[in-house]
């Protein structure tokens, strides 16, 4: 009766990625470097403002589901979007990886997510994320026999700052645990975890099966300074953690086991936009796969070092390659 | 009875893709920024020594395809390519962008054709080619109904230094001619027009029926430095013919018409890779769509300047965004 290996509910955005001098980022009055939350019409006068842009899919859940997709897993999203151009584009490019989206456009409401992502010669990014009918997620969206018939349920925290789409989140957990099914978290960004630390560590101890975060991230989420301390911590309160230390790989935490893999080396860093979504994504694939935890790990590391050497959060061509001559299935 | 809208014969190619220093390039003895054919020890050597690659499928007329099923044209591609790894990272990237490409991998003969490419800081790229089993195409190849049931027959220049592709491309030349199908050519490169120039002159003038070519290929087809004069002779020997010119643009001609196409602004070129590959499959899906010729070259440059802004040949992703927003079906 399972129907997916895994299935992501996360906010359906589009990218748009300009490279640009700084001079532009002065001009719009962002703050440089940050993700700043904009409404359609600013987000309208950036985009307008912006001579030549490289549209993707986005949106961290989404982005590990099309990893899945295109690593030939059985993967599927709920997101929403409007009937509108993003979404098409958002549809059709999930869709071309292989998962599963089946929800209908929204016909009114709020326009499709995007985020204006300003590339400067330093390589730093500023982001202007309108969140649209992404953030208007509710419980109805979810539903039952996808979460229920899922191996995997796979959730952002991004999401959880916007009010209706956290009861979808709750109403999806429970849907998963009553059908036995696992639940897999990130944490998302450690402003994120800030906000939101005592829901986000009550659903880590009582909800999760399965817990990404960087290293930013756990320790925000147990207010520490001291890694041991952190991964001490988290594995008494989850089954599996696997926490990304950028350059330095990744950790993977069982209650008995701290399995330590190494970043794949690399030689040039692009973007690194989508380095934890596609750390998810490998992981997920050999937690799908049946894999031991340490191949896992690997799998994780070395989707992650495709992305980074890429411009963008998508690299489905790039990734099945990589996986196909690594051996890996 | 129309098949499909273009079929292309070509080199079935994985590129191989890593940012390398100079020493890297010094090491393995090739000249720098050029492209060197290598046998399949050389090319595995080379492979061998990188530290970290990114793998994504390539081929000229390949990347064309791929590019045209990605904007929802009914497209379809004969290469050959082995039973290995890098012969399924090949298919199923094509046919994941949703062309066709029917043939059986070989079961015996050489591997499949790849191509190491390696890019230096000052973003110069030299290339290491083993083509493998892609060059051993024979006429038998080349399937009669799908050649003769589709609109356009699209060629490259790239193969004509194979005896037996040659005779293959002269097969399918027929094969559509005699179906009443249109003949497209692109020249590929100015170092294969002078060392085929007296048989690319033959087939340009009693072949071809669209043309594609940059400036220096056209330039050195007619033996002249005036770009004029060999506008001049094009437009008496072939239908249509879109020159290409780098940031100039490109200019598109018939018997009666000089139609100039700016380029699009690119704030940064990233790799130069595949950008005369998707201007003709922009052109070509304007062709297909029964748009002007304004309107094709204007679609041409458009698909060039996405792929210039990525690193490789293939932005499925891309592309149909940028068209989906454009308002370009």
């Amino acid at each position: 009766m399972k129907k997916h290996d895994v299935v992501a509910v996360g906010a359906a955005i589009v990218d748009i990625i300009a490279r640009v001098d700084d001079s532009t980022v002065a001009s719009v009055d962002l703050p440089k470097g940050a993700m700043s939350l904009v409404d359609a019409a600013q987000s309208a006068r950036i985009y307008d403002n912006l001579s030549n842009t490289i549209e993707r899919s986005g949106g961290s859940a989404a982005n590990t589901i099309a990893a899945l997709g295109a690593l030939g897993r059985d993967a599927a999203f709920i997101g929403k979007r409007r009937d509108d151009a993003f979404g098409d584009v958002f549809a059709s490019d999930i869709r071309a990886t292989g998962a599963h989206f089946e929800s209908e456009p929204s016909t009114s409401g709020e326009e499709t997510a995007r985020c204006v992502i300003m590339v400067t010669p330093d390589a730093e990014r500023t982001m202007a994320t309108y969140l649209g009918i992404s953030g208007d997620l509710m419980p109805d969206d979810v539903d039952a026999e996808t979460v229920g018939g899922s191996a995997i349920l796979y959730l952002e925290g991004y999401l959880w700052d916007k009010p209706h789409a956290k009861d979808a989140f709750r109403r999806a957990m429970a849907l998963a645990h009553e059908s036995g099914r696992r639940v897999a978290l990130t944490l998302s960004d450690p402003f994120c975890v800030d906000r939101h630390r005592d829901s986000f560590r009550e659903i880590v101890k009582s909800e999760t099966d399965i817990l990404f975060a960087n290293e930013a991230e756990l320790l925000s989420l147990y207010e520490t300074d001291d890694f041991d301390a952190a991964v001490e911590m988290v594995s008494t309160e989850v089954a599996i953690s696997a926490i990304t230390r950028s350059e330095k790989g990744a950790v993977i935490i069982s209650a008995d086991e701290r399995i330590v893999v190494p970043a794949e080396p690399v030689a040039t860093l692009v973007d690194t936009t989508g380095a934890g979504d596609l750390f998810a994504a490998g992981f997920l694939n050999g937690i799908s796969a049946h894999q031991p935890l340490q191949v896992c790990g690997k799998m994780g590391c070395a989707a992650a070092s495709v992305v980074i050497q890429l411009l963008g959060a998508r690299c489905p061509d790039a990734l099945r390659a990589k996986f196909a001559i690594k051996g890996w299935s």
